[in-house]
Protein backbone atom coordinates (compact mmCIF):
# COMPACT_ATOMS: atom_id res chain seq x y z
CA UNK A 1 0.00 0.00 0.00
CA UNK A 2 1.70 3.30 -0.80
CA UNK A 3 1.76 5.76 1.93
CA UNK A 4 -1.00 8.45 2.09
CA UNK A 5 -0.40 11.70 0.87
CA UNK A 6 -1.49 14.91 2.63
CA UNK A 7 -0.32 17.79 1.12
CA UNK A 8 1.84 19.06 -1.79
CA UNK A 9 3.97 22.12 -1.17
CA UNK A 10 5.34 24.39 -3.25
CA UNK A 11 8.29 26.87 -2.87
CA UNK A 12 8.11 28.57 -6.15
CA UNK A 13 10.40 31.75 -6.02
CA UNK A 14 11.72 33.71 -8.72
CA UNK A 15 14.81 31.32 -9.93
CA UNK A 16 13.35 27.97 -9.29
CA UNK A 17 9.94 26.02 -8.48
CA UNK A 18 11.16 22.97 -6.03
CA UNK A 19 8.06 21.10 -4.83
CA UNK A 20 7.23 18.52 -1.83
CA UNK A 21 4.74 15.44 -1.31
CA UNK A 22 4.25 15.32 2.03
CA UNK A 23 3.06 11.85 4.12
CA UNK A 24 0.04 11.89 7.07
CA UNK A 25 3.15 13.03 9.59
CA UNK A 26 4.32 15.93 7.76
CA UNK A 27 7.52 13.65 6.30
CA UNK A 28 8.89 14.55 2.85
CA UNK A 29 7.71 11.54 0.78
CA UNK A 30 8.97 13.08 -2.38
CA UNK A 31 10.65 16.26 -3.76
CA UNK A 32 11.61 17.89 -7.12
CA UNK A 33 13.48 21.20 -8.50
CA UNK A 34 12.32 22.82 -11.72
CA UNK A 35 14.23 25.82 -12.57
CA UNK A 36 10.68 26.97 -13.31
CA UNK A 37 11.04 30.44 -11.14
CA UNK A 38 8.67 32.61 -12.10
CA UNK A 39 11.43 35.16 -13.97
CA UNK A 40 11.76 31.75 -16.56
CA UNK A 41 8.29 31.33 -16.71
CA UNK A 42 6.88 33.18 -20.38
CA UNK A 43 3.68 34.57 -21.12
CA UNK A 44 2.68 33.59 -17.70
CA UNK A 45 2.59 29.93 -17.74
CA UNK A 46 2.61 28.98 -14.52
CA UNK A 47 0.27 25.92 -14.94
CA UNK A 48 1.82 24.35 -17.53
CA UNK A 49 5.21 24.34 -15.40
CA UNK A 50 3.31 23.39 -12.52
CA UNK A 51 1.59 20.31 -14.58
CA UNK A 52 5.44 19.78 -15.47
CA UNK A 53 6.94 19.44 -12.29
CA UNK A 54 3.97 17.76 -10.28
CA UNK A 55 2.28 15.56 -13.58
CA UNK A 56 2.15 12.00 -11.49
CA UNK A 57 0.86 13.87 -8.44
CA UNK A 58 -1.83 15.48 -9.99
CA UNK A 59 -3.06 12.16 -11.19
CA UNK A 60 -3.63 10.42 -8.05
CA UNK A 61 -7.46 9.80 -7.31
CA UNK A 62 -7.52 12.45 -4.63
CA UNK A 63 -5.43 15.02 -5.11
CA UNK A 64 -4.50 16.67 -1.69
CA UNK A 65 -4.19 20.20 -0.80
CA UNK A 66 -1.48 22.18 -2.29
CA UNK A 67 0.10 24.99 -0.43
CA UNK A 68 2.60 27.31 -2.27
CA UNK A 69 4.79 29.93 -1.03
CA UNK A 70 7.21 32.80 -2.52
CA UNK A 71 7.43 35.32 -5.37
CA UNK A 72 4.64 32.96 -6.64
CA UNK A 73 2.05 35.25 -4.51
CA UNK A 74 3.83 38.49 -5.97
CA UNK A 75 2.62 40.91 -8.21
CA UNK A 76 4.88 39.57 -10.76
CA UNK A 77 3.90 36.16 -9.92
CA UNK A 78 0.99 33.94 -11.00
CA UNK A 79 -1.62 35.59 -8.49
CA UNK A 80 -0.95 38.23 -5.92
CA UNK A 81 -1.46 38.01 -2.10
CA UNK A 82 -1.29 40.81 -0.29
CA UNK A 83 1.08 41.17 2.54
CA UNK A 84 0.56 40.16 6.07
CA UNK A 85 1.55 42.15 9.16
CA UNK A 86 4.03 41.34 12.26
CA UNK A 87 4.17 39.68 14.27
CA UNK A 88 3.57 36.60 12.45
CA UNK A 89 3.66 32.63 13.27
CA UNK A 90 2.29 29.79 11.48
CA UNK A 91 -1.38 30.71 12.68
CA UNK A 92 -1.03 34.20 11.39
CA UNK A 93 0.58 33.36 7.82
CA UNK A 94 -2.99 32.35 6.77
CA UNK A 95 -3.06 31.19 3.03
CA UNK A 96 -5.43 32.51 0.55
CA UNK A 97 -6.91 30.52 -1.82
CA UNK A 98 -6.63 30.80 -5.77
CA UNK A 99 -8.49 28.88 -7.86
CA UNK A 100 -6.87 29.86 -11.19
CA UNK A 101 -5.50 26.60 -11.40
CA UNK A 102 -6.80 22.62 -11.95
CA UNK A 103 -7.20 22.08 -8.18
CA UNK A 104 -6.98 24.91 -5.80
CA UNK A 105 -3.76 26.32 -4.31
CA UNK A 106 -3.14 27.77 -1.00
CA UNK A 107 -1.29 30.94 -1.56
CA UNK A 108 0.74 32.18 1.78
CA UNK A 109 1.18 35.97 2.01
CA UNK A 110 4.34 37.79 2.11
CA UNK A 111 5.07 39.82 5.35
CA UNK A 112 5.66 43.44 5.97
CA UNK A 113 6.04 45.91 8.55
CA UNK A 114 7.83 49.61 9.16
CA UNK A 115 10.85 49.69 11.01
CA UNK A 116 12.25 52.04 13.67
CA UNK A 117 12.68 54.62 11.31
CA UNK A 118 8.94 54.49 9.52
CA UNK A 119 10.42 52.55 6.25
CA UNK A 120 8.74 49.64 5.27
CA UNK A 121 10.32 46.45 4.63
CA UNK A 122 8.50 42.95 2.98
CA UNK A 123 9.75 39.37 2.71
CA UNK A 124 8.03 36.58 0.62
CA UNK A 125 9.17 32.94 0.96
CA UNK A 126 11.45 33.34 4.00
CA UNK A 127 8.11 33.56 6.54
CA UNK A 128 7.79 29.88 5.42
CA UNK A 129 11.21 28.52 5.89
CA UNK A 130 11.26 30.52 9.14
CA UNK A 131 7.71 28.78 10.38
CA UNK A 132 9.95 25.44 9.34
CA UNK A 133 12.11 25.93 12.71
CA UNK A 134 11.41 25.67 16.07
CA UNK A 135 13.11 27.81 18.19
CA UNK A 136 12.97 31.75 18.99
CA UNK A 137 16.57 33.66 18.15
CA UNK A 138 17.94 35.57 15.33
CA UNK A 139 17.48 34.06 11.54
CA UNK A 140 20.06 35.13 8.71
CA UNK A 141 19.07 34.47 5.45
CA UNK A 142 21.65 35.13 2.78
CA UNK A 143 21.43 35.72 -0.82
CA UNK A 144 21.09 38.74 -3.02
CA UNK A 145 18.73 40.19 -0.82
CA UNK A 146 20.01 39.31 2.55
CA UNK A 147 16.73 38.62 5.39
CA UNK A 148 18.17 38.93 9.07
CA UNK A 149 14.77 38.06 10.95
CA UNK A 150 14.10 37.89 14.88
CA UNK A 151 11.62 35.13 16.52
CA UNK A 152 10.28 35.36 19.92
CA UNK A 153 7.29 33.41 21.13
CA UNK A 154 7.20 31.62 18.00
CA UNK A 155 6.76 34.58 15.48
CA UNK A 156 8.86 36.83 13.38
CA UNK A 157 8.73 40.18 15.00
CA UNK A 158 10.87 42.11 13.04
CA UNK A 159 13.68 41.92 10.07
CA UNK A 160 15.24 43.85 7.67
CA UNK A 161 16.86 43.25 4.04
CA UNK A 162 20.38 43.90 2.64
CA UNK A 163 20.61 43.88 -1.17
CA UNK A 164 24.25 42.32 0.03
CA UNK A 165 24.25 39.87 -3.00
CA UNK A 166 22.84 42.22 -5.74
CA UNK A 167 25.01 45.24 -4.45
CA UNK A 168 28.43 43.06 -5.11
CA UNK A 169 27.37 42.13 -8.55
CA UNK A 170 26.33 45.62 -9.53
CA UNK A 171 30.15 46.89 -7.87
CA UNK A 172 32.07 43.89 -9.75
CA UNK A 173 30.41 44.04 -13.18
CA UNK A 174 29.06 47.90 -13.48
CA UNK A 175 31.81 49.85 -11.67
CA UNK A 176 35.71 50.91 -11.63
CA UNK A 177 35.96 48.42 -8.54
CA UNK A 178 35.38 45.17 -11.53
CA UNK A 179 38.02 46.24 -13.15
CA UNK A 180 41.10 45.22 -10.96
CA UNK A 181 39.00 41.41 -10.39
CA UNK A 182 39.54 38.27 -11.94
CA UNK A 183 37.61 34.86 -10.81
CA UNK A 184 38.89 33.33 -7.43
CA UNK A 185 38.45 32.76 -4.21
CA UNK A 186 40.96 34.04 -1.66
CA UNK A 187 39.98 33.05 1.94
CA UNK A 188 42.76 36.25 3.56
CA UNK A 189 41.53 38.94 1.10
CA UNK A 190 37.19 37.71 2.05
CA UNK A 191 38.48 38.14 5.98
CA UNK A 192 40.23 41.27 5.90
CA UNK A 193 37.32 42.75 3.94
CA UNK A 194 35.13 41.52 6.72
CA UNK A 195 37.39 43.14 9.08
CA UNK A 196 37.35 46.87 7.21
CA UNK A 197 33.34 46.55 6.88
CA UNK A 198 32.72 45.39 10.27
CA UNK A 199 34.59 48.05 11.88
CA UNK A 200 34.01 50.97 9.55
CA UNK A 201 32.08 54.34 10.53
CA UNK A 202 31.75 54.50 6.86
CA UNK A 203 30.14 51.81 5.04
CA UNK A 204 29.94 53.58 1.57
CA UNK A 205 33.35 55.37 2.35
CA UNK A 206 34.84 52.11 2.78
CA UNK A 207 33.68 50.78 -0.67
CA UNK A 208 36.60 52.46 -2.59
CA UNK A 209 39.17 50.31 -0.60
CA UNK A 210 38.45 47.21 -3.00
CA UNK A 211 40.28 49.49 -5.63
CA UNK A 212 42.87 51.03 -3.44
CA UNK A 213 43.96 48.47 -1.75
CA UNK A 214 44.43 46.73 -4.67
CA UNK A 215 45.91 49.60 -6.59
CA UNK A 216 48.84 48.93 -3.78
CA UNK A 217 49.20 45.54 -3.82
CA UNK A 218 47.97 45.63 -0.27
CA UNK A 219 45.52 42.44 -1.75
CA UNK A 220 46.34 40.61 -4.28
CA UNK A 221 45.22 40.78 -7.85
CA UNK A 222 43.57 37.54 -7.34
CA UNK A 223 41.85 38.64 -3.81
CA UNK A 224 39.74 42.03 -4.66
CA UNK A 225 36.57 40.14 -5.48
CA UNK A 226 37.01 38.07 -2.16
CA UNK A 227 37.97 41.38 -0.27
CA UNK A 228 34.99 43.04 -1.49
CA UNK A 229 32.51 39.99 -0.71
CA UNK A 230 34.21 40.29 2.59
CA UNK A 231 33.46 43.76 3.07
CA UNK A 232 30.00 44.02 2.49
CA UNK A 233 29.22 40.75 4.43
CA UNK A 234 31.31 42.57 7.38
CA UNK A 235 29.41 45.49 7.33
CA UNK A 236 26.17 43.94 6.32
CA UNK A 237 26.89 42.00 10.42
CA UNK A 238 27.68 44.97 11.69
CA UNK A 239 24.44 46.90 10.56
CA UNK A 240 22.81 44.50 11.74
CA UNK A 241 23.82 44.49 15.31
CA UNK A 242 23.25 48.19 15.26
CA UNK A 243 20.07 47.46 14.10
CA UNK A 244 19.02 44.92 16.44
CA UNK A 245 21.21 46.60 19.41
CA UNK A 246 22.11 43.09 20.66
CA UNK A 247 22.19 39.75 19.09
CA UNK A 248 21.72 36.81 21.05
CA UNK A 249 24.80 34.65 21.44
CA UNK A 250 24.00 32.59 18.07
CA UNK A 251 22.68 32.93 14.53
CA UNK A 252 21.10 30.32 13.00
CA UNK A 253 22.04 30.44 9.09
CA UNK A 254 19.26 29.27 6.80
CA UNK A 255 20.77 28.88 2.92
CA UNK A 256 22.90 27.39 0.53
CA UNK A 257 26.03 25.77 1.71
CA UNK A 258 28.71 28.09 0.00
CA UNK A 259 27.11 30.96 1.09
CA UNK A 260 26.06 29.92 4.13
CA UNK A 261 29.77 28.79 4.97
CA UNK A 262 30.73 32.22 3.97
CA UNK A 263 28.61 33.84 6.26
CA UNK A 264 29.60 31.61 8.97
CA UNK A 265 33.36 32.03 8.34
CA UNK A 266 32.27 36.40 8.68
CA UNK A 267 30.31 36.12 12.25
CA UNK A 268 33.11 33.79 14.09
CA UNK A 269 35.80 37.00 12.54
CA UNK A 270 33.19 39.17 13.69
CA UNK A 271 32.88 37.03 17.48
CA UNK A 272 29.51 36.02 16.85
CA UNK A 273 28.58 31.87 17.13
CA UNK A 274 25.85 30.43 13.96
CA UNK A 275 24.89 27.14 13.66
CA UNK A 276 23.46 26.23 10.08
CA UNK A 277 19.49 25.28 10.01
CA UNK A 278 18.94 21.52 9.12
CA UNK A 279 17.77 20.88 5.50
CA UNK A 280 13.84 20.57 4.52
CA UNK A 281 12.52 23.30 6.88
CA UNK A 282 10.32 24.68 4.14
CA UNK A 283 8.80 21.45 3.93
CA UNK A 284 8.45 21.54 7.45
CA UNK A 285 6.55 25.41 7.05
CA UNK A 286 4.48 24.56 4.57
CA UNK A 287 3.50 21.72 6.83
CA UNK A 288 2.43 23.92 9.79
CA UNK A 289 1.19 26.95 7.95
CA UNK A 290 -1.29 24.10 6.68
CA UNK A 291 -1.82 22.69 9.67
CA UNK A 292 -3.14 25.98 11.43
CA UNK A 293 -5.18 26.94 8.43
CA UNK A 294 -6.73 23.89 8.56
CA UNK A 295 -6.08 22.29 5.71
CA UNK A 296 -5.33 19.12 6.56
CA UNK A 297 -7.54 16.33 6.82
CA UNK A 298 -8.40 15.42 10.42
CA UNK B 1 51.18 94.69 -28.55
CA UNK B 2 49.70 90.84 -27.71
CA UNK B 3 49.88 90.01 -24.14
CA UNK B 4 52.46 88.38 -22.50
CA UNK B 5 51.90 84.68 -22.15
CA UNK B 6 53.34 82.82 -18.96
CA UNK B 7 51.71 79.41 -18.62
CA UNK B 8 49.50 76.73 -20.64
CA UNK B 9 48.09 74.61 -17.91
CA UNK B 10 46.42 71.41 -18.27
CA UNK B 11 42.96 70.11 -16.98
CA UNK B 12 43.61 66.91 -18.28
CA UNK B 13 40.73 64.09 -17.17
CA UNK B 14 38.64 60.90 -17.85
CA UNK B 15 36.32 62.87 -20.12
CA UNK B 16 38.15 65.73 -20.81
CA UNK B 17 40.61 67.96 -21.54
CA UNK B 18 40.54 71.77 -20.51
CA UNK B 19 43.26 73.89 -21.48
CA UNK B 20 44.08 77.17 -20.17
CA UNK B 21 46.68 80.17 -21.29
CA UNK B 22 48.06 82.35 -18.37
CA UNK B 23 48.86 85.54 -18.32
CA UNK B 24 52.32 86.59 -16.74
CA UNK B 25 50.08 87.84 -13.24
CA UNK B 26 48.26 84.39 -13.88
CA UNK B 27 45.10 85.89 -15.58
CA UNK B 28 43.44 83.72 -17.84
CA UNK B 29 44.00 84.49 -21.41
CA UNK B 30 42.20 82.37 -23.49
CA UNK B 31 40.73 78.55 -22.35
CA UNK B 32 39.23 75.85 -24.68
CA UNK B 33 37.66 72.49 -23.67
CA UNK B 34 37.23 68.91 -26.12
CA UNK B 35 35.92 65.90 -24.90
CA UNK B 36 39.93 64.47 -25.18
CA UNK B 37 39.32 62.86 -22.34
CA UNK B 38 41.92 59.67 -21.20
CA UNK B 39 39.18 57.27 -21.78
CA UNK B 40 38.30 59.06 -25.23
CA UNK B 41 41.57 58.48 -26.27
CA UNK B 42 42.64 55.72 -28.92
CA UNK B 43 46.05 53.71 -29.35
CA UNK B 44 47.94 56.67 -27.02
CA UNK B 45 47.54 59.29 -29.14
CA UNK B 46 47.86 62.18 -26.21
CA UNK B 47 50.26 64.26 -28.37
CA UNK B 48 47.69 64.35 -31.31
CA UNK B 49 44.74 65.79 -28.73
CA UNK B 50 47.10 68.57 -27.42
CA UNK B 51 48.52 69.37 -30.62
CA UNK B 52 44.65 69.52 -31.66
CA UNK B 53 43.75 71.58 -28.87
CA UNK B 54 46.47 73.89 -28.57
CA UNK B 55 47.94 73.98 -32.20
CA UNK B 56 47.98 78.16 -32.16
CA UNK B 57 49.59 78.19 -28.40
CA UNK B 58 52.07 75.82 -29.73
CA UNK B 59 53.25 77.67 -32.52
CA UNK B 60 54.53 80.99 -30.62
CA UNK B 61 57.91 82.10 -31.18
CA UNK B 62 58.35 81.16 -27.60
CA UNK B 63 56.27 77.76 -26.18
CA UNK B 64 55.78 78.67 -22.54
CA UNK B 65 55.98 76.13 -19.84
CA UNK B 66 53.26 73.59 -20.05
CA UNK B 67 51.38 72.09 -16.73
CA UNK B 68 49.27 69.59 -16.37
CA UNK B 69 46.87 67.78 -13.91
CA UNK B 70 44.67 64.62 -13.75
CA UNK B 71 44.21 61.67 -14.69
CA UNK B 72 46.52 61.63 -17.48
CA UNK B 73 49.31 61.47 -15.16
CA UNK B 74 47.85 58.23 -14.00
CA UNK B 75 48.93 54.39 -14.88
CA UNK B 76 46.04 54.93 -17.78
CA UNK B 77 46.89 57.98 -18.63
CA UNK B 78 50.10 59.34 -20.85
CA UNK B 79 52.71 58.83 -18.56
CA UNK B 80 52.26 57.32 -14.58
CA UNK B 81 53.50 59.89 -11.90
CA UNK B 82 53.86 58.64 -8.53
CA UNK B 83 51.81 60.16 -6.11
CA UNK B 84 52.63 62.16 -3.50
CA UNK B 85 52.30 62.21 0.45
CA UNK B 86 49.91 64.44 2.97
CA UNK B 87 50.35 67.18 3.62
CA UNK B 88 50.53 68.67 0.46
CA UNK B 89 49.59 72.41 -0.86
CA UNK B 90 51.45 73.95 -3.75
CA UNK B 91 54.63 73.58 -2.60
CA UNK B 92 54.34 70.47 -1.82
CA UNK B 93 52.85 68.80 -5.20
CA UNK B 94 56.06 69.38 -7.56
CA UNK B 95 55.57 68.46 -10.88
CA UNK B 96 57.99 65.89 -12.61
CA UNK B 97 59.09 66.74 -16.08
CA UNK B 98 57.97 64.68 -19.02
CA UNK B 99 59.91 64.61 -22.32
CA UNK B 100 57.86 62.57 -24.86
CA UNK B 101 56.03 65.55 -26.26
CA UNK B 102 57.17 68.59 -28.68
CA UNK B 103 57.71 70.60 -25.47
CA UNK B 104 58.41 69.45 -21.93
CA UNK B 105 55.18 68.59 -20.23
CA UNK B 106 54.96 69.46 -15.97
CA UNK B 107 52.86 66.90 -14.63
CA UNK B 108 51.71 67.55 -11.18
CA UNK B 109 51.37 63.99 -9.17
CA UNK B 110 47.69 62.94 -7.38
CA UNK B 111 48.32 62.64 -3.43
CA UNK B 112 47.58 59.47 -1.37
CA UNK B 113 47.75 58.43 2.10
CA UNK B 114 46.30 56.17 4.62
CA UNK B 115 43.47 56.97 6.54
CA UNK B 116 43.09 55.82 10.44
CA UNK B 117 41.72 52.22 9.15
CA UNK B 118 44.68 52.12 7.37
CA UNK B 119 43.43 52.28 4.34
CA UNK B 120 45.15 54.33 1.40
CA UNK B 121 43.08 56.44 -0.66
CA UNK B 122 43.83 58.34 -3.20
CA UNK B 123 43.38 61.45 -5.72
CA UNK B 124 44.48 62.86 -8.99
CA UNK B 125 43.53 66.23 -10.45
CA UNK B 126 41.17 67.21 -7.31
CA UNK B 127 44.92 68.84 -5.44
CA UNK B 128 45.17 71.20 -8.40
CA UNK B 129 42.16 72.49 -7.63
CA UNK B 130 42.07 72.75 -3.81
CA UNK B 131 45.18 74.52 -4.89
CA UNK B 132 43.75 77.25 -6.47
CA UNK B 133 41.24 77.99 -3.31
CA UNK B 134 42.67 80.67 -0.90
CA UNK B 135 41.26 79.43 2.34
CA UNK B 136 41.44 76.26 4.77
CA UNK B 137 38.36 74.59 5.62
CA UNK B 138 36.28 71.69 4.57
CA UNK B 139 35.91 70.79 0.10
CA UNK B 140 33.82 68.63 -1.27
CA UNK B 141 33.80 68.01 -5.16
CA UNK B 142 31.23 65.76 -6.05
CA UNK B 143 30.92 63.41 -8.98
CA UNK B 144 30.54 60.13 -9.31
CA UNK B 145 33.85 59.77 -7.05
CA UNK B 146 32.83 61.96 -4.73
CA UNK B 147 35.64 63.90 -2.54
CA UNK B 148 35.79 65.51 0.60
CA UNK B 149 39.19 67.53 1.44
CA UNK B 150 40.28 68.98 4.73
CA UNK B 151 42.69 71.64 3.99
CA UNK B 152 44.73 73.08 6.97
CA UNK B 153 47.41 75.82 7.08
CA UNK B 154 47.00 75.45 2.94
CA UNK B 155 47.58 71.90 2.91
CA UNK B 156 45.33 69.02 2.11
CA UNK B 157 45.75 67.35 5.21
CA UNK B 158 43.22 64.49 4.95
CA UNK B 159 40.60 63.11 2.39
CA UNK B 160 37.97 60.46 1.78
CA UNK B 161 36.37 59.36 -1.68
CA UNK B 162 32.90 58.39 -2.00
CA UNK B 163 31.61 56.42 -5.16
CA UNK B 164 28.38 57.86 -4.51
CA UNK B 165 28.11 58.97 -8.69
CA UNK B 166 28.96 55.54 -9.87
CA UNK B 167 26.92 54.05 -6.99
CA UNK B 168 23.58 55.37 -7.90
CA UNK B 169 24.08 54.45 -11.75
CA UNK B 170 25.05 50.81 -10.83
CA UNK B 171 21.94 50.57 -8.30
CA UNK B 172 19.57 52.06 -10.63
CA UNK B 173 20.98 50.51 -14.44
CA UNK B 174 21.81 47.03 -12.76
CA UNK B 175 19.70 46.45 -9.72
CA UNK B 176 15.94 45.68 -8.53
CA UNK B 177 15.94 49.08 -7.42
CA UNK B 178 16.24 50.57 -11.04
CA UNK B 179 12.91 48.54 -12.02
CA UNK B 180 10.77 51.26 -10.47
CA UNK B 181 12.32 54.57 -11.82
CA UNK B 182 11.99 56.34 -14.43
CA UNK B 183 13.38 59.63 -15.55
CA UNK B 184 12.37 62.90 -13.94
CA UNK B 185 13.57 64.68 -10.79
CA UNK B 186 11.60 65.02 -7.34
CA UNK B 187 12.59 67.25 -5.11
CA UNK B 188 10.15 66.21 -2.29
CA UNK B 189 11.52 62.50 -3.04
CA UNK B 190 15.12 63.58 -2.93
CA UNK B 191 14.72 65.54 0.73
CA UNK B 192 13.29 62.51 1.76
CA UNK B 193 16.29 60.63 0.92
CA UNK B 194 18.23 62.70 1.87
CA UNK B 195 16.77 62.47 5.79
CA UNK B 196 16.73 58.51 5.71
CA UNK B 197 19.84 58.79 4.36
CA UNK B 198 21.43 61.46 6.74
CA UNK B 199 19.41 59.89 9.86
CA UNK B 200 20.22 56.13 9.45
CA UNK B 201 21.96 53.56 11.25
CA UNK B 202 22.78 51.20 8.77
CA UNK B 203 23.13 52.70 5.08
CA UNK B 204 23.78 49.57 3.02
CA UNK B 205 20.31 48.19 4.72
CA UNK B 206 18.60 51.30 3.69
CA UNK B 207 19.06 51.10 0.11
CA UNK B 208 16.43 48.57 -0.01
CA UNK B 209 13.85 51.31 0.97
CA UNK B 210 14.40 52.47 -2.43
CA UNK B 211 12.00 49.67 -3.85
CA UNK B 212 9.72 49.35 -0.73
CA UNK B 213 8.55 53.12 -0.44
CA UNK B 214 7.46 53.13 -3.87
CA UNK B 215 5.86 49.90 -3.52
CA UNK B 216 3.59 51.18 -1.08
CA UNK B 217 3.00 54.46 -2.89
CA UNK B 218 5.24 56.30 0.33
CA UNK B 219 7.03 58.05 -2.94
CA UNK B 220 5.60 58.65 -6.31
CA UNK B 221 6.74 56.53 -9.08
CA UNK B 222 8.50 59.58 -10.99
CA UNK B 223 10.29 60.33 -7.59
CA UNK B 224 12.25 57.13 -6.96
CA UNK B 225 15.47 58.12 -8.91
CA UNK B 226 15.74 61.28 -6.52
CA UNK B 227 14.78 59.34 -3.61
CA UNK B 228 17.68 57.00 -3.84
CA UNK B 229 20.55 59.78 -5.59
CA UNK B 230 19.18 61.67 -2.16
CA UNK B 231 19.75 58.48 0.30
CA UNK B 232 22.82 58.10 -1.18
CA UNK B 233 24.41 61.75 -0.82
CA UNK B 234 22.35 61.92 2.63
CA UNK B 235 24.50 58.92 3.62
CA UNK B 236 27.44 60.47 2.40
CA UNK B 237 27.14 63.29 4.60
CA UNK B 238 26.27 61.83 7.39
CA UNK B 239 29.82 59.26 6.77
CA UNK B 240 31.72 62.22 6.23
CA UNK B 241 30.61 63.72 9.41
CA UNK B 242 31.82 60.69 11.37
CA UNK B 243 34.96 60.78 9.94
CA UNK B 244 35.44 64.11 9.86
CA UNK B 245 34.50 64.14 13.56
CA UNK B 246 32.79 67.49 13.49
CA UNK B 247 32.94 69.56 10.49
CA UNK B 248 33.69 73.26 10.47
CA UNK B 249 30.60 75.55 9.92
CA UNK B 250 31.01 75.54 6.29
CA UNK B 251 31.78 73.39 3.35
CA UNK B 252 33.26 74.84 0.34
CA UNK B 253 31.90 72.91 -2.65
CA UNK B 254 33.76 72.95 -6.24
CA UNK B 255 31.83 70.69 -8.93
CA UNK B 256 29.39 71.06 -12.32
CA UNK B 257 26.51 73.56 -11.28
CA UNK B 258 23.68 71.43 -11.23
CA UNK B 259 25.58 68.37 -9.09
CA UNK B 260 26.70 71.10 -6.65
CA UNK B 261 22.90 72.56 -6.42
CA UNK B 262 22.01 69.12 -5.48
CA UNK B 263 24.36 69.09 -2.55
CA UNK B 264 24.22 72.71 -1.32
CA UNK B 265 20.06 71.73 -0.82
CA UNK B 266 21.29 68.00 0.75
CA UNK B 267 23.82 69.86 2.92
CA UNK B 268 21.60 72.79 4.19
CA UNK B 269 18.78 69.69 5.03
CA UNK B 270 21.37 68.16 7.05
CA UNK B 271 22.06 71.84 9.30
CA UNK B 272 25.03 72.19 7.06
CA UNK B 273 25.77 75.81 5.42
CA UNK B 274 27.34 75.33 2.22
CA UNK B 275 29.31 77.88 -0.41
CA UNK B 276 29.85 77.05 -4.12
CA UNK B 277 33.83 77.85 -4.92
CA UNK B 278 34.18 80.22 -7.97
CA UNK B 279 35.36 79.40 -11.08
CA UNK B 280 38.57 79.02 -12.62
CA UNK B 281 40.23 77.53 -9.64
CA UNK B 282 42.04 74.75 -11.78
CA UNK B 283 44.07 77.49 -13.75
CA UNK B 284 44.56 79.17 -10.46
CA UNK B 285 46.42 76.19 -9.09
CA UNK B 286 48.28 75.34 -12.12
CA UNK B 287 49.72 78.63 -11.79
CA UNK B 288 50.45 78.23 -7.91
CA UNK B 289 52.00 75.36 -8.31
CA UNK B 290 54.16 76.54 -11.32
CA UNK B 291 55.16 79.24 -9.13
CA UNK B 292 56.12 77.06 -6.49
CA UNK B 293 58.11 75.17 -8.54
CA UNK B 294 60.13 77.70 -10.30
CA UNK B 295 58.64 77.31 -13.57
CA UNK B 296 57.55 80.90 -14.49
CA UNK B 297 60.03 83.67 -15.92
CA UNK B 298 61.28 85.69 -13.43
Amino acid sequence: MPPKVALIGLDWGTTSLRGYLLGTGGEVLAKRSENFGILNIENGEFAAALRHLAADWLQTVTVPPIIASGMIGSRQGWWEVPYGDLPAGPEQLSPLCFDGFDYPIHMIPGLTFRNADGIPDVMRGEETQIAGMDADGVYLLPGSHSKWVLVADGRITWFATFMTGELFAALKDHTILGRMMVDGRDGDAFLRGVGVGHGTRAALQSLFSARTLALFDDIPVGGAASYLSGLLIGAEIAEARALLDKLPPKVTIIGAAELAKDYQTALSHCGLESMLAPHGIVARGHWRIARAAGLLAP
